[in-house]
Order: structure tokens, then C-alpha cells, then sequence
């Protein structure tokens, strides 16, 4: 049998949000790659993948430093990819996981630019966390005519302000830290009541919050925290 | 036991590209509603979930008028609402179908928005297509600081070159009858080289083209086409 590599997209956190595809992928591995918020800490990502994975998969945690310097970064990236390839010359079935999508705000990017697209490669998307918020909260994205942008809370602000004013929709990932700035944002372009704030969306966490307006602004946020604004929605509607 | 509506996200195209819950779910119903295209015409949201349903599960195609004047659309989506309403009333765990995902660029948002957000409502968030596309070319989304913007080209060609100048990253959905538009945009903004198309992503007639300034404007494209652009990546690298 040839080597594979499969990056795969193992959705927003529940574990039956993942792919049919990458269920059955998940079963037929000999190693598999989970990347690690902390050293030595625990993978969200295999949390939602270990009932489909066989007993004698070997999972390799790795850990990627992300407020390191841009050359300790490169070394690592570096480095897991050059284990990834090596891994598939041996011919080994190989699966690389990550949170979401494959290809949307994921750490696999860094890997990908250093393993061009060869042959062995199959990258399997996934939900997006987004997507399970939308859903969860009953705010729809864009449809029709209108837009969708996807924005990261580390972007400058002025970024971010245009991204509300411009489109119809705007989704605010990244808001752990940051829920002051997002909320001036809000009140001054007055958004306020077609936006919501959704942590964990579909884990046993989860939390929703519509009420922007009335959170403090220091308030303790889980990590996973996303605004969604749509500007033909109201966040309250139907309640 | 009490009746119950899905609204399932069934992902881009290939049947082992939806979820483990949707697959499981479309196994428990009594109805599935089902969108298509033209009247009496086949359901590739249907052709996606056949193989998970269950013998005696009534399917319901249901045709929206896409073209139609505005009033005759509202009575179409009053009137599906209603029919999903009194389902759910008899107690039956009903399905509805959708692309995709839910809750982006789906008629799904015109019976919410006469549904509300009642106790009987699931939604199940799906993959979307422009997940399929960039995991199937190899072209990434947005990552790190990064923002991706998803438009529809029926857009005002205005936004369409605001979002090209602004975002790292964007999506161009419903491409088919666009293609020279979107053309003459990629030339004068220069983007070509970051820029792939691609048709029926994960379905047995997908095409992938990455010569877009090579494509005569008039070229026939398929009705699911979609163009995506990241300026930080090259859609020929590693060729």
C-alpha cells in the first residue's frame, strides 16, 4: 500500500460535526498528527476524532509555538513536515488534524507551503466553526446578492471597521481579549442588535450571548469566542 | 415522540462529504423536503442524502421560482413554511435539505425567517462549497491575520473590486454567466496568477481551470462554478 497524507478538517468541536469521509479516513490510519494549544497539553482536535480512530494508531502530539519568534515558527514547521513526508515514504497511512476547515485559520497552511501538492496528498475539508454558530444561534450568514466576511479580531481596527460597514454580514473570530474594541466598534456603527457572541458553539460549553451591549467589557471569555453581526437579522428575533 | 424539524446541511456535492449527525438523522425521518432546481426537475441535494435514508421516508421535492416576481416567490416560501409547520405539529421528524451549508446563500433563510427560532428547530451546519474548493485546487482561505471576504457576483462590480482590493482572500460564488465581468477584474487588479476556478468541486464532473486569462469569457461553465483568489498564494505553485 502507498503512503497517504490526509489533512483533515474535523469540524467546529462536536464529534459527529466531522465529515463521513474523514470518519472513515480516521479508521485507517497508522499515525496520526494532533496539534496541541500547549506543549505537552491537550489537542481539542483528537478529543472529537478518538472514538474513530483504531487502538494501535500511534498519535503523535505536536505543539506549535505561535507567540514564538518567526525562525523558532519556521523550525518547527520545518520539521513536522519533513516528518509528515517521511512518514508517507515509508509508506505509512498518515492523518494530520485540525479544527474547522483544513484551510481556513489553520496551523496545516504552514505545512502545506512546505509540501507543495503531491501526488500522496488528500485534503479533506470540514465544518467551519462559523457555520456551527450560525447555525446555533439561528442567525443566518449572507444569501442572495449580499456579502460574507470572514475577519480575525488581531486584524487593525480600521480593517475591521470597514469590514462592518462594507458588508452584510461579518463574522469576528479571534475575539478572546478583545471584546472592548469589538464592542466601541458596534455602538459606534450601531450594531449592537444584529450581533451575537457564541463560545464552544456544539461543545458541552457552549455559550450565547445577544445582549452585547450589557456585557462588560472585561468579561472572561473562553478561548473560542466568535462575533457573528448580520445586518438584515435581528439577533434577538424570535425569541 | 415529539416532531422534529432538521434543516441539514448536506455539504458540496459528494454523498461522504456531509456530516455523521445529518447521515445519522436522515435515517430517523418521516419527510424529507427536498429543493430543485427547475420544476419536476431532480435534486442534487437529494442525489447527495439518497443513500442515507430510510425505504418508507417520504420525499417531498419542492421547486422555489428563483426568477419569479417577488410576490409569487413569498407565497411559494409561505407555503413550504406552513407544509414544515404542520409536519412537525403530526409529530413527524421532518428534513429539510440544503447545499452545502445551511445557513450561506440558501432558500433555507426564507422559511427561517417565517419559522422563527421554535423548541422543535435543528439546524445542522454543513461543509460549504468553497471549503470543497480550496481543500480540492490546494489554494488556501484566510489564515493568521488574515481575512477572507465571500460575494456573490451578482454583486454591483463596485464591490466586487472593493473586496478584491481589501481581502486577503475571496470567494467569488455563482460565476456562471460572469465569467468576462470577473475577468477584467482579475486583469486590471492583476491578479490572475492568484486565481483558480473551479466547477462541481467533489462531484464526478468537477474541473479545476488555473489559467483564468487563457479562458475564452464566453467559455461554457457549468452552473456551480466558483472562483477563489488569495493574493499570498500562487493557484500554480508547486506544479
Amino acid at each position: 500500500m502507498n503512503g497517504k497524507l490526509y489533512a483533515l478538517g474535523v469540524g467546529p468541536g462536536a464529534s459527529d460535526l466531522i465529515t463521513v469521509r474523514a470518519a472513515r479516513l480516521l479508521g485507517q490510519l497508522d499515525v496520526l498528527y494532533a496539534p496541541a494549544g500547549r506543549k505537552g497539553g491537550d489537542s481539542l482536535a483528537l478529543s472529537i476524532v478518538r472514538e474513530y480512530l483504531l487502538p494501535h494508531t500511534e498519535i503523535r502530539t505536536c505543539h506549535f509555538p505561535m507567540s514564538a519568534e518567526e525562525g523558532e515558527k519556521q523550525a518547527v514547521w520545518d520539521d513536522v513536515a519533513q516528518q509528515l513526508r517521511q512518514e508517507v515514504e515509508q509508506g505509512k497511512q498518515v492523518g494530520f488534524i485540525t479544527l474547522g476547515d483544513a484551510m481556513l485559520f489553520s496551523t496545516w497552511v504552514f505545512l502545506l507551503a512546505r509540501l507543495g501538492r503531491p501526488e500522496w496528498l488528500e485534503i479533506v475539508p470540514g465544518v467551519t466553526s462559523f457555520a456551527a454558530i450560525a447555525a446555533r444561534a439561528v442567525v443566518p450568514l449572507a444569501m442572495e446578492s449580499q456579502s460574507l466576511a470572514v475577519m480575525s479580531c488581531t486584524a487593525p481596527e480600521a480593517e475591521l471597521e470597514q469590514a462592518l460597514l462594507t458588508h452584510d454580514c461579518v463574522v469576528l473570530m479571534k475575539v478572546y481579549g478583545r471584546l472592548g474594541l469589538v464592542q466601541s466598534l458596534l455602538a459606534r456603527l450601531q450594531l449592537f442588535e444584529h450581533a451575537v457572541l457564541m463560545a464552544e458553539a456544539s461543545l458541552p460549553g457552549e455559550q450565547c450571548w445577544r445582549r452585547l451591549d450589557q456585557m462588560p467589557s472585561d468579561s472572561a471569555l473562553p478561548y473560542f469566542s466568535t462575533i457573528l453581526v448580520n445586518k438584515s437579522w435581528l439577533s434577538e428575533e424570535s425569541l
